[in-house]
């Protein structure tokens, strides 16, 4: 495929590197000068503009930040093939390219690292990428071309509707992050506890270290299921609050802690044999939602993986 | 000197192999007579009754859980030497023993295994060990000789009130056990989610994966402090959860999230250099609440370290 990337940071620096290393036809650029320069003396083929790195095109990729989509897009005006993304919210994104031929993405490769000096050809290997799929909206023959191209570079390709996933990262992800923050700063007040904190306070306040900025960002732009799903988990936290104030509040809470118990143990799923999926939107969509996954796809069907057992804890 | 380890499990016995390395005179007894099979084999002074392993001791360490306590204190009828203790809880503690030479403590040394098995004479080097101190009414004496003997065997002594220590204890340890378990019950309902989770869920939920009746046990038994910081921590999320509704969320909420960065890229303290401080109840409780620790005892004042920065984050 004749790809563009646009933004060369580490997503999609490691882009460009996993398609040239599939065979793929593949030209990058980047806003900052100096990343050009540094994927050109590596042997890229890099545009010194929007315009030119789309030309030609049959699959634009943009990997720039949300906040910078909105300078982006326009510049696509003369191109009129298939659009990709990568950033970490689907909603307001799917809303911005309405008008385009658009599949939305969002590879789950996050680290601490960043920009194109830190970009590798393996970091999708393994990888989820969520591939936004909306019934009556989304072509399925561009899902599945964008489906084939990344389970191509080894990643689990994950098919949900944009809701759906900014639902999932506001559980997985996105509040996680308040809460840690929210742990951590107890420690300003509180130098005692700072002292005694162990392995419980390291880990539930580890990515409070993020820079706040990036935490806030991500979290404002999701910010209608962030606001759900924390206010879904405050009334958890105050129903395990309500169970302490028991005659006996163990028997009360442990019940309760049980779920997440058998939750945390049975995570991360041990994926099953893997079956045949007919490639069409509900039973692509039903698959998403069982925590199934694509590796690989076909011209009718796809395989993929699901969890071993989909059964809820009992 | 002369001590009785009353319970050998992984503190017990841990406690018993690190006072016989130090030279000390100890006896120990465990409920389980295979406990005291494992232990006398290994050539330790094995009594087999509580009344027979206090007998003629200067210090009783009772190392039994918080439950088993109100069974095992009458069996000290005969005794009145110094009793300590090492439950992860030290108000209802301190209530049960007010009429005993008594001095509480706690050492933060939990780990995944527990029993004699896996108890080991180095366990307690380097940990903190809570050693409370109430105005008017523990003896100065006693603490110091308690702190000397931890000192001893490499424990930073960090010098509290059972309240304080409950209040710490519920925010760096029972309260992050509650938002984990919260957390990683949120896959039950949605499979996607956990099939998108990746570090921070991993890391938000890691001690979920505890055995319920351990943490219920452990929130349970100091629920007062724990309903109190959970309560306080809801307020702070309902704050997190109003930025996100400003014109500007990111400009809301970022610096609210810096007050955790600042404090986790911080934490663990560097120590500063060791100073002298006064064996006064007053100095050793400032010390503890500014995060610091003694490191060894002298007759008229103790070794001290304390975090390199005392100032709270900008």
């Amino acid at each position: 495929m004749r790809v563009a990337v646009v933004g060369l940071g580490l997503i999609g620096g490691s882009l460009l590197r996993a398609l040239a290393a599939a065979g793929h036809e593949v030209t990058g650029f980047d806003a900052d000068p100096a990343t050009r320069e540094a994927a050109r003396t590596e042997g890229f083929r890099i545009a010194d503009s929007v315009a030119e790195v789309v030309a030609g095109s049959e699959l634009t990729a943009l990997a720039v930040p949300l906040t910078v989509l909105p300078e982006v897009i326009p510049q696509l005006a003369g191109y009129d093939g298939l659009v990709t993304d990568v950033t970490s919210v689907k909603g307001p994104v799917r809303d911005l390219l309405k008008d385009r031929r658009f599949v939305g993405g969002h590879p789950m490769a996050g680290r601490e690292t960043s920009g194109f000096a830190a970009s590798e050809k393996d970091l999708f290997d393994g990888c989820a990428w969520v591939l936004c799929l909306e019934p009556h909206e989304t072509d399925l023959s561009h899902w599945l071309t964008l489906a084939r191209l990344f389970t191509g570079m080894g990643a689990r390709v994950v098919p949900v509707t944009a809701a759906e996933h900014d639902t999932a990262a506001a559980q997985i992800s996105h509040v996680p992050h308040l809460f840690a923050a929210a742990l951590a700063e107890q420690i300003v007040e509180n130098p005692l506890a700072g002292a005694l904190g162990a392995g419980s306070f390291r880990d539930g306040t580890r990515v409070a270290a993020t820079r706040p900025e990036l935490t806030a960002a991500m979290c404002g732009g999701n910010r209608g299921a962030v606001r759900r799903e924390l206010h879904r988990l405050i009334g958890v936290l105050e129903e395990m609050s309500e169970a302490l104030e028991a005659e006996d509040p163990v028997a009360a809470l442990t019940p309760r802690l049980r779920m997440g118990a058998q939750a945390r143990r049975a995570w991360p799923a041990t994926p099953g044999q893997a079956t045949r999926v007919p490639a069409e939107v509900q039973a692509l969509l039903d698959l998403g939602r069982s925590g199934g996954w694509v590796t690989s796809v076909g011209d009718t069907d796809v395989v993929a993986l699901r969890p071993e057992s989909d059964r809820k804890p009992s």
